[in-house]
């Protein structure tokens, strides 16, 4: 067993657990994403839900801002802090929080809403007359029955675009929640087209019936990637591609090797007669999101790859405590545990980059340079 | 329909969700601990994990402070800060954390760390004589194949101990893990009886080879409720009581009118059709805990409460996306979906208390006085 000094330096200061970001990665997952929209006429709005960083979604646009969609208006806030001034908040709006968001427009900020009820249209139109602010509203589209939204065919479509009144009716939104149970490009090509023709026939039943919509909007990372069609699409969402995850690497979305996030845990104890080793990350440092399990390959609550990002053959964090991580061969493996002395460091690769940043209050940016160490990247909390 | 007036001020002026805790219940859950092992000669440390508010943990000693375990380095530092200063680390050292453990020592605080193995052992001894400190560790006990730890019997243990040459062995400590998997009250106190029985064999095994053994350390929420003998320990351990949760309800500890931690969430849409609401709370408010799952009564993401506290019949939160909750009846009631407008405030109690409350940066603080409003508890984050 390798003796280790008692209290090595940490390389870059941080104590284990804590939530490394590969830099390198996010340009070319950026760069990906870019080359691929580049072809349509559309507007990319990204999702900022999963680094939730306003320095790194800058990125997106060599350090510039673009538009964006958030999903707290504590983002918003953030965002519009930090210059961002074409902001969406994708949760159908709660009444209350209307005040809020008259607050944030206020700073000259294009803040819009979504909704998908008569009741919603209401609060928004009585606050947009009581605030002397129209506030404009997306109107939320079902393209697959994933959770939320209107069918284009509903009658209560025309019915809440009329109750908007005294505020503004933008649009339409959809997201394709289920694409992320797809395999594969031809399912996603059809996903994306499903999520493109019928929230473009929401738009043309609004139009028909004399309303203006100037903003269609779809997007999901998975469908932003396959989309092959972007016909009466004004603007494609996508977030998680920043740093993608095991789930996107399980659908066929990304390599592993795209990932960008991973979780810096030290081996704490040897259990070689149980065949596992003990970290110091457990499901506070990972999540308890366990996306994989319900894919062809579980991959545990992570891939375990050595400090400088080289997979362990089979290792696999396949258990987590609150503060303690299990890591054991994947079920069936014919390879040996590795020796991993106890200090030793290794990183894991989340099922899930939204649930794992989620966990970290800041995230370490590895850009390559020794000579500089990691930047830290606040994370906006809270709603 | 309800109308709703289109910004309602929030009665405590926070935006949904967020995390409420109810003082009464806490008090009520403190009280009945001490209670319960007032007739032992055994001191209390509470475990901060839960909570991780030097404020709220200061409520067991009615405002002052006493010794407390921790789960995490970040949580030693702030109790420190706060005055607290009699603490384990309840987490295997990683060699590498040494220099911040005698940073926190060096402040006057009496930090103990906790290992189980020979090089873990000969590190601290290591840092004991490098830094002039001789730190004090307890060598962790398995006493139910839960995790980690030794068992009496094996021969490391007196090895483990010799090799803390520098440092100070302060005693053993042990928790019961596996009673989370207990139904009952005999089974909970039979798990309490191994838990203490085991751990003192293994002080005898270090007393009888000549090391001074002076904390004999055993613990969990379940088994310090239902522990009928304390002959041989000196002190017990529990966390998650103070606010208890479905889980600890589930096995028996606790009844779901203990639970003092909620999530309050807004009611956003409507879908009858699905018999389903959709609230603004998702897994970002609740965490992705399930662990009734595995339980008689599967809870799923939480139990659904009016603002005031009383369940609406069979209503859980049976699904959850990043940032919204779905609610629906659980299967098989015959109950009727109650007829929440949109922009109604619910609560939920949550599966594990550890995990929704670390969702949150902060904890409003319900002390039943709607004249002074809630108190915000900061919880302490990272690690």
């Amino acid at each position: 067993m390798t003796r280790l000094p008692a209290t090595p330096a940490a390389a870059d200061g941080a104590s284990t657990p804590y939530a490394l970001v590969d830099a390198a990665r996010v340009a070319r997952n950026i760069q990906r994403l870019n080359a691929h929209l580049e072809p349509f006429d559309v507007r990319l709005r990204p999702h900022v839900k999963t680094a939730k960083s306003p320095e790194l979604t800058r990125q997106i646009w060599a350090g510039g801002t673009g538009p964006v969609t958030v999903s707290t208006l504590a983002e918003a806030e953030a965002f519009a802090a930090d210059g961002f001034d074409d902001i969406v908040y994708a949760v159908g709006i709660a009444p209350d929080k209307l005040r809020r968001v008259h607050e944030i427009r206020s700073g000259g900020v294009d803040l819009v809403v979504l909704l998908d009820s008569v009741l919603q249209a209401e609060a928004v139109s009585e606050a947009s007359a009581a605030f002397g602010d129209r506030i404009p509203a997306l109107i939320e589209i079902d393209c697959d029955g994933h959770r939320s939204g209107l069918r284009p065919e509903d009658p209560e479509l025309l019915r809440v675009a009329e109750a908007l009144r005294d505020a503004e009716l933008r649009g339409v939104l959809a997201h394709a929640g289920e694409s992320y149970h797809c395999r594969g490009a031809a399912e996603l090509a059809a996903a994306a087209e499903n999520e493109r023709a019928v929230t473009v026939r929401a738009a043309r039943t609004l139009r028909q019936a004399g309303h203006r919509v100037d903003v269609v909007s779809i997007g999901s990372t998975p469908t932003a990637h396959f989309i092959r069609d972007t016909d009466g699409i004004t603007e494609i969402r996508a977030g998680n591609y920043l740093f993608f995850d095991l789930v996107m690497a399980g659908i066929g979305v990304c390599d592993t090797t795209d990932i960008a996030l991973s979780v810096v845990v030290t081996v704490i104890a040897h259990q070689p007669e149980r065949g596992r080793l003990i970290t110091d990350g457990g499901w506070t440092a990972m999540s308890q999101d366990r996306g994989t399990a319900e894919q062809d390959t579980d991959q545990g609550y992570g891939v375990v790859l050595d400090a400088d990002g080289r997979p362990y053959p089979d290792l696999l964090m396949t258990s987590a405590n609150q503060e303690h991580g299990i890591l054991s061969l994947r079920e069936g493996s014919t390879a040996a545990l590795p020796a991993l002395p106890i200090g030793t460091r290794v990183r894991v690769l989340p099922n899930h980059a939204c649930a794992t940043a989620g966990q970290y209050g800041r995230l370490l940016l590895d850009q390559g340079r020794p000579d500089v160490g990691h930047t830290v990247l606040h994370r906006v909390g809270g709603w």
